[in-house]
């Protein structure tokens, strides 16, 4: 896969973004997407959602901090968004913590056509019908082979689903990737989950096969993570040198660091 | 203009700068008008803001994550800054965009008194009346000639319009400035704009001039951005020393970097 | 007391901390929590405020960009809080400021057990019940025994007060601490004080002595403010350099520069 192409195409085609996402970290997915290149937008008014959408080149959604009217103006973004023919990216945050979220997080799958279906790996188990509690949203204690669990899924929706992790899953119902970049530091900052998912959308924009698309777009952020934890004193210089190693990613770095299956 | 005169005013009164501004970036509009030495306070219930309002001394208005209900709580604060008699910034962010954005802005526009109104070259084109379709918030093809349009547009609504951009234009309907300053790295990191809009809200406070006030506020804030970028790494590096320089701003440093016409 | 203790339970306990807090320094909020070692959570929506809280260790609840609808989540999140037995950490945002807040404060004092109340000398004076006006959120101009007044309302309320400052004092009605550690560029970059807040609340989560816990806690995060101070060029990257101090903190950094009566 020409991982560097792909992000090439993002950064000369700069697409436009569009997300509705939660109010933690909307900061961080918008910066990520700009530092790669592409053009964030933040719009969530149920009464503008549809226009947005229609202007972009790729919606992300993201259920973090979701009401039941936030999830109305999602499904209004996202039917725009099927109706362009762009794709949808789904962050199923939390899934497994509240009845909401699940609840809400099927009727997304249900009403709408989801491109691609991004959790870690709790997250994901819990939308393919497993049950797993989620504590808050960042444990991972799910034993079953994940990459079945990711081709199952992703047959049945007829979607890409990414499972990030230590290594991360990313599978449509014809093969799968397994992206081994990233490091621990990722782990002990909020936001790295929620990037990751705008970055997938970023990439999405300028690339058809969505496994690909998203394969390639955790590689270049992982790689910069990877770099940035190099010369970090702890989160919060790690959190700064991310954006930084994004900016200046090329395609030696790429080349040389990339661990992918 | 005595630039670092009013910046001494900013940091000595502290003034009390309200916003209302969009869920994106309101950690760096509030952090901005901080390291500046005013004090911000964001408060956007419909059940509180003219109190609040009361309280400032300048009120700023960003539109980049509106709802309409959000635009109800704008124009009570809006009535209540021009019933004290304390200046309002309006960041028209996003306006072209959608149907929404263009409404709200003029709606706001016509119901209360706005004494700045600020935006990129395509967002105030469309507030003044041009066909301009912004692709998200950051576009800027307008072939007009933007200082004629800023003074137009200035004097129709009686008041001061700041265009940013690589040169910013800022005009009343008696004269203009063009701010030179600022670094290109501003516009690969999120949240530049809205910021500047918080500076010139902090500045407004204290200046009475409001075209003064925005070319002394954006003076400073654009100095402060080339000392930023000069020791970065990144946009990752530049944010971060974009708020050391501006709290480390000195008479010196103005009176050397300063290119205003 | 035995505040390196209290700081390890926190990191190997890594508790649930559900937050309900200002769209401002939501994504402070969360990250000081990570970097902790525990594990933030922030969710708003009345329907699911009982469900989070019922996973959670503690309940932060943050007023700064308060509405009547989010003081209902608040309410309920706080019930279910209560019912669970877990503690409740109040962030009294700019209490004098406007009726609303005064209002809403009083409202969620009354209706369910607030474990800990915490702001600056005058918001907590304020809810004491002194005539006290607060400009923005930030000044402390209370000439009144803070000691006294703190202690006060603890007994009345049956809670911890917390009223930090340049030396922050927590009380309860047996027994009173002074911390005294922190630095002055904390009071020239947003954030701070919310932090505190979310702080004290995963120190809750661990210690059951509500006043050891606030104490323990607010002596870790100064001490690595004061130590992020040392190395800081200015506002930028003190609050950057304040998340590796936090993560990086040890039990011979806290021994050495402790300061609490």
């Amino acid at each position: 896969m020409d991982i560097y192409g792909i992000l090439q195409n993002v950064r000369t085609e700069k697409p436009l973004v569009h997300h509705l996402t939660n109010w933690v970290t909307i900061y961080d997915c918008a910066n990520i997407v700009k530092v790669f290149g592409a053009a964030p937008v933040m719009a969530h008014a149920v009464e503008e959602v549809e226009d947005m959408a229609s202007l972009a080149s790729a919606l992300v959604l993201n259920i973090g901090t979701l009401t039941p009217e936030f999830i109305e103006s999602m499904k209004k973004a996202a039917k725009s968004a099927n109706k362009k023919g762009i794709p949808v990216t789904l962050d199923v945050c939390g899934a497994g913590a509240t009845k909401l979220r699940d609840e809400k997080c099927f009727e997304l799958l249900d009403n709408t056509k989801i491109g691609i279906i991004k959790g870690n790996a709790s997250e994901v188990a819990r939308i393919a019908g497993e049950k797993v509690r989620t504590k808050g949203v960042d444990s991972s204690e799910v034993k079953k082979d994940l990459v079945e669990l990711a081709k199952n899924l992703a047959t049945k929706m007829n979607a890409t689903v990414v499972i990030t992790g230590k290594e991360d899953i990313i599978a449509d119902k014809d093969k799968h990737f397994i992206v081994k970049n990233g490091c621990d530091m990722m782990t002990h900052v909020v936001g790295t989950g929620c990037m990751a998912a705008s970055v997938i959308g970023a990439f999405s924009a300028v690339e058809k096969d969505l496994a690909k698309a998203s394969a390639a777009g955790l590689s270049c952020y992982e790689i910069a993570a990877e770099l940035a934890c190099k010369d970090s004193a702890g989160p919060g210089t790690f959190k700064e040198r991310l954006f930084d190693n994004v900016y200046n990613l090329d395609k030696e770095k790429i080349e040389k660091l990339k661990r992918i299956e």
